[in-house]
């Protein structure tokens, strides 16, 4: 059968292109070779944050007392809480699967091949296809590690799967993955040591408030290693890890009960075919996208993860409306200026637009506006004991250009300011906006003061 | 001395005048009879929040099995939530005094009286201005029920500094604070009956959704008596309050340990000397005044619930910031499109722009969508056998003129939709921003699919 659009891969790219172009009239097939909803959903965003929702409402019990609540004694129970998790994505999956149904999407589950830039088999079955997305998504890098292969190590699938809580966990990545982890071990009372190759975690955050988010996890003692490679590891007895590392030009180690590997993502595009078609490639060697998605065929785009511009759920959600709009005839083009990355430590830490450092890299003038959270009435009557940062960047023409907050609840608040960077607010525009007293979110418009 | 700003009333429409204008190099002098803060700060917005989260703190504790999270026995201690409210007020009101010194305003303590178009009496003394703002906020409305007089009931000051928890109480008048002394008091145990003139709670506020926080509450043991009068109350021993009340054609009593005055506010200028000027009034006997708060006197601005449009601090502050942009020949106007309205319960309730009753109302024609809270991934991690709803109305160009929150966080996500409707943005323009995932803000692009 014939197909107006074909879809590989059912993450939030793939499924919401998948549920938009069935709602259009499209006739949809949707590939997928494991879960619907992919890792996101899974054993990604959607998990992660249904454990550290426990392990949030733990240490608020554990501090109760700053808010005269007295709690003598608060305990969890690690099986009921994965069990919650594995039922919140069930009934999430459920959710996504239900949509597609009613969009008339027919899904297959099945590992697909492109045979060429019409065709399609998979299980053995041949369709052929109008337009093609290619939302595959990424997988975790393994790095080459000594002795990595003779180690019983961890993923964030076993993680997530956690049975017994080690006594102590060595972290290798203290990126977003490594350092949600980091925060949701430490919050259950596992001694976290979290080992990062450069010299400050989590990429490309805002590098001052990085370091605040750091320090305060320091205060919970969780231990960092910066600046540190990790050269072997090998195990030393049941239970135990040994991780050698080189700082600088010094060597040492350390034993961990168990080792979380984090190292990062990158696309997954093997064993799809892909070479029988003759794509234009960037210099990093993904398949080149325009504004569009669409790769050098123009009836093949490329979506989410696997073109490796973003690595996140809401980028491919978006990437993939911007493709059904396109093959719609719908005039739409993806905009990359404001796309919020979110840390769901506790405080949570949250960043959209350029960064200091991004911008200095530019070589581009702007002007910075830093104030603590504690100038929101709301944030101080309900934070004890921790403050907060809100860091506006602006252009010379004081032209929102980047956010960037540490403190509860940065991930909701922080879409305020992506609107107004996408929309191209200048200060002055977005002081009109009215904002909720009292709330968290108003510390931007103290911040435009 | 003569001043180029004047203000009287320190709440937030004064204090943020005065530091707009004192940081825009005007000499400023503010009037406050009372304390800095105004009602919002010392007795309004702040305290409730401040108690309404330790009272949130708590009943997450009781709830917290849903979450893995054993705590066999959970207290509160009333005194100390109380006392850490006032450290709240404190610390705030310690910092809107630092800001204003720092924008050099002086600041005189006493009541002021307008001599005449250019002048002001306080404590003797004389002052002369080239520019007044009235800022002088509003007091509660004691309704003329038979007996008030005779017993010693709560208004929303008394119920903010309570020594002792009532068995029972009842609040007459289920509006916004009406509801939020319920949800503390509920939370803290005590038998609430909630008693409104009205057929449904909470004023303007979307019926539909109100409705269901009305249900919500109902579950927890919340009494209410809606189309009821209250005519007259009586003290029958010691802590036992009867209040009489007619429902239709019927006459009934309920007895209460404890009665809680919320019928409204209304704004405050008597004793200010107004009558010595010719303002010019509106129909309900408001000062009339143009875009720019200014009166029928080009140099005198009604700002805030003075002025009697919103009665929200909000408002207040937004209203100051455009009247001392007027003074400083900067163009500006109030907008009063998009004022969020939220309302602090557990679960919050927020809502901005039309509802469908005023739509109904003024006959205009409206696309609604309606979807539950559950439908996004992060607020069913994190609410355990609770649902909402997210409500969107749309003109028929589609743009949003309306948005309705039932589910936490809906204080801080309303803004999102606030900022949509103030810039007139259309379902498509709005869906075009990225919500960083997952979010329960994520909601809003969720409706616009």
């Amino acid at each position: 059968m014939n197909y107006q659009v074909a879809i590989i891969g059912g993450g939030p790219a793939g499924y919401t292109a998948a549920e938009k172009a069935g709602k259009a009239g499209l006739s949809v097939i949707l590939f997928e070779k494991e879960k619907i909803g992919g890792v996101c959903l899974n054993e990604g965003c959607i998990p992660t944050k249904t454990l550290l929702y426990s392990a949030k409402i733990y240490q608020q019990a554990l501090e109760s007392r700053h808010y005269a609540i007295t709690i003598p004694e608060v305990s969890f129970d690690l099986k009921r809480m994965v069990a919650r998790k594995n039922k919140t994505v069930r009934k999430l999956t459920l959710g996504v699967n239900n949509k597609l149904k009613l969009a008339n999407v027919t899904l297959v589950e099945g590992t697909a091949e492109v045979i060429d830039a019409h065709t399609i088999c998979c299980n053995e079955e041949t369709y052929s296809f109008e337009n093609l997305l290619i939302c595959t998504g990424s997988t975790s890098i393994v790095p080459p590690i000594k002795g990595l292969d003779s180690i019983q190590y961890w993923t964030h699938k076993e993680a997530l799967d956690v049975k017994e809580l080690p006594q102590s966990l060595a972290i290798i990545g203290g990126g977003v993955i490594g350092m949600e982890f980091a925060s949701l071990f430490n919050s259950l009372g596992v001694e976290v040591t979290v080992i990062e190759r450069m010299s400050e975690l989590l990429g490309s955050m805002d590098k001052e408030l990085t370091a605040r988010l750091r320090e305060e996890y320091e205060k919970r003692k969780l231990t960092y290693l910066l600046d540190t490679e990790v050269t072997a590891v090998n195990a030393i007895e049941e239970d135990k890890i040994q991780v050698h590392y080189k700082q600088g030009d010094e060597e040492n180690s350390l034993t961990a009960s168990q080792l979380l590997l984090s190292v990062g993502r990158k696309p997954q595009l093997a064993k799809l075919g892909l070479d029988r078609l003759n794509f234009k490639r960037t210099n990093r060697g993904f398949i080149e996208v325009n504004k569009q998605l669409q790769s050098s065929y123009a009836n093949i785009y490329i979506c989410g993860d696997a073109n490796g511009k973003s690595l996140l759920a809401h980028t491919a959600i978006r990437e993939a409306e911007v493709a059904i709009h396109t093959i719609l005839s719908k005039p739409d083009e993806m905009s990359y200026r404001a796309i919020p990355s979110v840390i769901y430590t506790n405080p949570e830490f949250a960043g959209v637009g350029e960064t200091e450092e991004s911008l200095q890299e530019q070589n581009v003038n702007y002007k910075k506006v830093a104030i603590p959270l504690a100038y929101s009435g709301r944030f101080t009557a309900e934070n004890e004991r921790v403050n907060g940062i809100c860091k506006l960047l602006f252009s010379e023409d004081k032209t929102l250009i980047g956010a960037h907050v540490l403190g509860n609840p940065a991930s909701e608040i922080i879409t305020l300011a992506g609107m107004a960077i996408e929309l191209k607010l200048k200060a002055e525009e977005w002081g009109k906006i009215i904002f909720p007293h009292p709330t968290v979110g108003e510390i931007f418009k103290e911040a435009l003061q």
